[in-house]
């Protein structure tokens, strides 16, 4: 595929993924880690206005001078911008007005892409698609967020049974002690926070094939795993007792039966399936019962061939810090990935929720350990 | 006009007030005390089938059973609802099913007062329209509030400039030492808290004819009257450093010159307009440094024959308590003003946002003394 | 009395107030609403430096020039000061020096009694006694406050049981409908809050001759008081479901059995006793379970001369606000009273805490409608 | 030294540390993130009563059956405790009485030891010795924040002056690529944490071998890196924003010259001496500008041996998390370390409030990354 066809099924997917909303579904913000449908398809169309039309594009006339103020997400080298928590407050521009802005940048890229683009351009615009892919997923994941706190329980789409998955492999992995080397290799896109291929050394360990399912989870809770402090971390007995948590997000026991949330509506939790929805503090409270631990990422990276892997954002033991040699962008992009390296852990894998090829095993994907609205579960390490 | 045709036109106008609206527009809350243009014109339809139609119309269908959840406002005796602060979180029912919903209860009651009415139902209707008016008037502040926030400054109409108010006279009007009488009397609807006519005594006062402007505001202003404590109550103090208050709400200075943000646009501060937007705080520090002070709810009903009112809300230097022998309705509706006794002010008059003939000169409306986004101004007394 | 011995003796009393305490106990500030009994003592003695010895008595030298920035609570106009919240941060200067500090200060006043002392400065000592006055009230609340927070539940004053109170009279006293006046009049001291005697009209009403009691406020309490929102203002019913209340503060149901702390400790709690530590929203829920009310302050003021006050501040339904014709005076004592004029209930009478001859039937207290840590009662009206 | 001299001379050396204080001094709580002297000198007494003497000690009689209650930290297993932020509520027990405690078990261990101790008694020992070195130094810093909080700007001690340490190497100090191991080794006392010694592969990297200087701040400052966004951490510039923070804490820009509060009071900022109290955000920020980076604590601890440690707690950019193999102890003392890995930073070194002989190169100290309140410094990688 070329990158002008890349660029195109991209953009066209995001508005695909849209239509089973109602004009209402674009507006609302239910809480400041989430965004409005109306504003992610808005900024994914503000990063190749902002980082590609602008300086490649010459004589490009911004479609509309006030968006760069309303859609720009975190950049601070690209000027001030809405605080986070009130991009639900826009009613305005209109819905109509920001798929007309969407078209405007789609074509002027499309045009752009035509001709004869810069190398640095044609590397934003890698970036671009990659930005608005990993927005498709937040957009589902958003989307799920406001749909559940509604009290009627809003279907999406009943054909969109994202919930539906199975592990295909049992048993555990074993990886040898020794040397060896992760990060990043090749010459197709990554992000810069997978760079820097490095060595690392691994002692000797076994990796469960299998995610944790909704049935070992349900003994979890059975045998009192909520309850006894020694399975949990002490900001997880914290976080757990201010917001009243006693099962995985999404969850509700309906006259002694647990149903969950699904974009398709309420769904009987099924024991098979895999678990979702999990903090941090869940999956290590769990592993902590089983007296297994998490793998780090690193060993996640290196056994991961030997597993089926895609079906979660796995939650590992480590970190999100910088690989040795890490090394940001110049300017705004450099904004990218960098300075979110503080107190948040690495998840590998990928969701049913990330678009088609986004992922791969060098993937650093990365969250609070309270977080729980992306679609996370766990493997296990002895 | 009979009961029927002012039901209708209080329906319809509510809806008129909607004209100007793109569907976004109806679903955003930007503060707790305010609710999306949806909710407004949802909960005043409530209000009729839950209080009319629920109890008096014969084998009555709820429109949808959810709905009594969704769109009680603050009826503990009507069951649970939703908190107050996620009024915004609704992005279904979609506008559209709440029209149908209007249009429902709209013909229900039609069709009821069109039979034989219970004298209690016809009360009860007669509460509604008044209810639906008080609505009316929030769902214009509340959305000035809402279009304020937006970085885009949209206009709601741009013939409808609601600042355009000026006074017409000028002086002062005496009342002399006695007792009078205060309290609704007569045979037209009042609301309980009105009841109970009831005698004060009442010193000799000169109560202004007119109402203070921006311009007489922009010299309390000039002169530091925002910096100067001593003009102060103690509780504005705290209320103004911590919001940063500098100005009347929607006031913004831009190249040294005060604009406000209108239902019709940003427009330059008039002088000559009577002022808005100010808390009971900022009226009473105005008062004290002109060396005077507000009057107190009797005064101002005693006076109210001798001069024109009706252009702002004005604060009064009364507390919002029950009169005495105040009763209040059996039921639900028993809950409409009574329990808000306690820690708020008084305004009386009414303002360019108020439905026609819904005020009058006993009439006790009631906001804290920090609340701004009313229409509200203030009347000296010496 | 002469002056300077009502100066002396009610330094002495605060002094005696102090006299069961530890070190420790003089240090902690438990909320912001209450102060560290060495903040009182220092404070009170701070009062006459400031207002009085700085100004009066020639060539006076400070004890300590940064104690007007420590000790100052709350009067703008002179100067700078610490935070009100931050009182119980100040391990120095040590109780000790605080002792030394009073000592010189009140040395200095005597001394300057002992002269020819400015009828001003005369005036301003005779509030700075009814200053001290209203501290030794507050320092005797805060310490039970204090001790009550402490899981050991100290003993101030086995002999001081503060609970100790019955009503000796029972009935109700009716007052004629009428004109009245209410205001203090006479040659002693009283606040500026109290002045401007004025006329009110009054309805014809019976007022209980006796304070509600424990019992009765059980009899609530058993048939379900806290739960029934109907008895209750929309306030407290947050304020309730907030602070978890389900009892007057400083009850504790031990094993089926209710006990109150004291400033003696642990005591069960008595039917006949007289109810108190209760909040304006407690006391309006009570009236209303017993289809009556609170008072009005004027009511109260009126009715004071036909039953036997003093046992509990009683929570009236009045704001404080001024009367007509209040003048505040000119300086920082002009910050003394009206700047609180807003959201807070007027009490009237007295407590078992508030010093002997410091109130009268014009005495205006005032405290916010969820605060308990006084000795509040109520007393019915109908 | 014996365990018991190296026990006696542990409890002494704590009471030493309090001879400067006052009674007042020892009950204030500033932050929840600090303790009372007089809580961590009970505190301290009470893990041996709890751990040892409770179990160990045949027919042992609680000194007094309400301080587990109180001064029980966070050992869940140890039963219910009052909450953290509550500790400086307590004025009761007196510090006589906590001295009293102190003495009691400070005799009983004596006791103990010189009878035929239990090998896990030992070891709860030594871990006891060790637990109070570390509260040691809490008390140190705890009692800087205090004394810093106060206007008076108390000195703890004039010959104490803790700010004076200065470099006395240059230049960098080269590691070379390969496999190395860290973790403890050897038969003496060591926490959980550092043990499960393993290898680590570490690329070439160049260390500082002396720290930075508040000369070497100042210019970052001067150079204006509290502003530019693109040094800091995201979660930097929102904690630097919220606390209105631009410079290390305790100084203060007096007059145009930069002061620090010490222990020993205020002193003029020598370029010279080793900065200290700055958060990772800060030190990451530095580093960034010099554009180099923080050690991580692998790196450190092979590179501990070329250069002179122990001036300061280090800030490395590695996470608090489990050695490979971590395994925490059986009971309440494995609640010591394990729950708190999550969200920290691992510091290495010492300070100048470090008990002699408490840290190795092998200890992993954590703290947050905005925390300051620790004597924290910083040494660049290249």
């Amino acid at each position: 595929m070329s990158l002008l066809e890349k660029f195109l099924s991209t953009r066209n997917y995001t508005e695909q993924l849209c239509a089973p909303l109602n004009i209402e579904d674009y507006i609302v913000q239910i809480a400041t880690f989430t965004s409005p449908a109306k504003w992610h398809i808005a900024h994914t169309t503000w990063f190749f206005e902002e980082f590609v039309l602008k300086t490649y594009q010459k004589d490009y006339t911004h479609f509309d001078d006030d968006f760069n103020f309303i859609f720009n997400s975190y950049y601070n080298n690209s000027g001030k911008r809405i605080s986070r928590s009130d991009r639900g407050y826009l009613t305005r521009p209109t819905v109509e007005r920001i798929y007309e802005y969407r078209k405007y940048v789609t074509e002027a890229i499309q045009i752009y892409l035509e001709g004869n683009p810069d190398e640095k351009a044609i590397e934003l615009i890698t970036l671009g698609i990659n930005h608005e892919e990993q927005h498709q997923e937040l957009l589902i994941t958003d989307l799920k967020f406001m749909f559940a706190s509604n009290p009627l329980h809003p279907i999406y789409d009943a054909k969109f049974d994202i919930i539906n998955s199975k592990n295909t492999e049992t048993g555990f992995a074993s990886v040898q002690e020794g040397v060896y080397e992760i990060g990043y290799q090749g010459n197709d896109f990554c992000y810069d926070n997978e760079l820097g291929r490095h060595k690392v050394y691994l002692n000797d360990f076994e990796i469960s094939k299998s995610l944790v399912t909704n049935g070992e989870y349900l003994e979890f809770m059975e045998a009192g795993g909520y309850e006894d402090f020694n399975f949990w971390l002490e900001e997880g007995l914290h976080w757990k007792a201010k917001n009243n948590i006693n099962s995985p997000l999404y969850w509700e026991k309906i006259n002694g039966v647990w149903y969950q949330f699904t974009l398709a509506g309420m769904k009987k939790v099924d024991p098979d399936q895999i678990l979702t929805h999990i903090s941090y503090y869940e999956a290590s409270a769990f592993a902590e019962w089983k007296s297994m631990r998490l793998p780090t990422e690193a060993e996640w990276e290196i056994a991961s061939q030997q597993f089926d892997w895609g079906q979660r954002w796995e939650w590992t033991n480590s970190a999100y810090l910088a690989y040795p040699n890490f090394k940001k962008s110049e300017g705004a992009v450099g904004e990218y990935n960098g300075k979110f390296m503080d107190k948040q852990k690495v998840l590998r894998g990928a969701s049913v929720a990330t678009s088609k090829n986004h992922s791969r095993p060098t993937y650093r994907n990365f969250f609070y350990s309270e977080e729980r609205w992306q679609f996370t579960g766990l493997r296990l390490v002895k």
